[in-house]
């Protein structure tokens, strides 16, 4: 969807590692942004992107045994629904696939048209460029795992590869929506990763009850909340927690015991409210500090034998 | 979906005509098969099938230049909905295709699950074989508008061939489900083609008005329904319209003056009800008589130039 950070410039570094030839795909899909979502707001970045594939493509060229971006796909959304316009509405008519109930689940529930689009649009570019093998961020774990189902239900001749989440020193998932955040809700947005991390803690500790492994995950979030709630409105960033997740990694169903054998998957996403008062000087970020910004992140627990 | 007759095997003609190897898919696909539909009673024929195909291909054989049935794929549900059992729920979950608004008209009025099967197992089937061309059946045109849509929107690397309708001397279009009609209804039911034919009739004469066209087609079928509740029930064979349509080729939504350049698209659904009173030694096909049997049609008014 363009707006590339290094977690995308990372996944391209990747697949020419492991080919001769890497296509990347660059379009704001409409139909996985509902109504009322962010579509417009949505960072559009043509210029510096091209630039970064243009450096990254240089350095792969200086790289021994290296692929190189062999094309970038940048369709018009007349090539991506040539019959009908991208429709955004539930119901909503046009051509469609739909994952459920895994499409319903976690991001999905507060997003419900969200991964109808992403495995429509995925379908369509899979047809298009019939790779051999396509390459998802970690970070967006769900849209993994509902890609890599209907790669298994659909018989799609593609092999699924994902790439870590890339990270700030301090933790946070890059985001393309990261640049909406500024100081303030930055810092503070740095709970999720940290709450995710304890309850990691936790079953590396050898706990696999949910409660005994998500409790301070939610002690974190919620002290946060109480923190931020006595700090003065100039300085402080209000959020909400969305929802914190311990899931079956290929159902996504909450667990109430991790099966070793299977592991589990700790995920979240709080919603960083608009900040108060802003300072004069105040880093804001883009937008001035009034567009609510959505954080989402997880850790994969993995089985043990 | 196996039962095959004559209009399959002249599918299988056409495709050895124009490609070396052909491949036949036989599957009895239970998502396009309602809660409450005939997926139970639908005639499962496999060894039949088979001596068919292996006459068939012997043909093929010994005919000069023509490609051969190099594989017939007859898949269990579980490879083709491997990890939910196949729902046939509205909405259902699972892995789905649909094409809306096309799926909703004509028989998906009546069917409402019934395209979203077709289109997610022939989505399936496209990925698992991979041709250069399928081919499908003028006989079910609304199947054959929807999988031409889906190509088209999905962008899937395959040329779509239809083969004309195959019918009986008398003009009863060839269908698995007519061995369940038996004589009585049988006759009956030829008023579906004639309807029609007339209707055809007027679009060759020049008109273009929809009801200028349809007259004649309502005029016999209503002729039909009266007729029919003159004769003694032992003779009789009831039936309904479900509709007679006149329809965009490429959106089916009715049309009310045919534009020249698009022609359009004929098309009925009646249905047969139960025999009443069979006769010692009456010829009452497959089940007696009593299984409701719902017969469809269709003529393609050509365009104009």
């Amino acid at each position: 969807m363009g707006a590339l950070h290094e977690g995308h410039i990372s996944l391209v570094r990747q697949a020419a590692r492991e080919n001769d030839h890497v296509f990347v795909s660059v379009y704001v899909n409409p139909t996985q942004f509902g109504v009322n979502e962010d579509l417009d707001s949505y960072p559009k970045t043509w210029d510096s992107d091209m630039e970064k594939l243009d450096r990254l493509d240089q350095e792969l060229a200086s790289t021994a045994g290296s692929g190189r971006i062999t094309a970038i796909f940048a369709p018009t959304s007349k090539t991506m629904y040539p019959t009908l316009p991208p429709s955004s509405d539930i119901p909503g008519e046009g051509s469609f696939v739909t994952i459920t109930p895994l499409a319903n689940l976690l991001e999905g529930a507060s997003r419900p048209v969200f991964f109808r689009g992403v495995a429509t649009v995925c379908t369509k570019l899979f047809n298009i460029v019939q790779p051999e093998r396509v390459y998802f961020g970690q970070k967006d774990v769900q849209q993994t795992v509902i890609i890599r189902r209907m790669v298994q239900d659909f018989h799609i001749p593609v092999d699924v590869r994902i790439g870590p989440t890339e990270r700030e020193a301090d933790g946070l998932a890059l985001s393309s929506r990261n640049v909406y955040l500024g100081n303030r809700r930055r810092q503070v947005g740095l709970v999720l990763s940290r709450a995710l991390r304890a309850a990691e803690q936790q079953y590396k500790a050898g706990k696999r009850n949910r409660n005994d492994i998500l409790w301070p995950a939610h002690d974190l979030a919620n002290n946060k909340i109480r923190e931020q709630d006595e700090v003065p409105p100039p300085e402080r960033a209000n959020f909400e927690v969305d929802y914190i997740s311990l899931a079956d990694p290929e159902t996504l169903e909450e667990v109430g015991v991790v099966d070793e054998k299977k592991g589990a998957i700790l995920s979240g996403a709080i919603k960083m409210k608009p900040i108060e008062e802003p300072q004069e000087g105040e880093v804001t970020g883009l937008g001035g500090g009034i567009v609510p910004v959505r954080l989402i992140d997880n850790i994969v627990l993995e089985p043990r034998s």
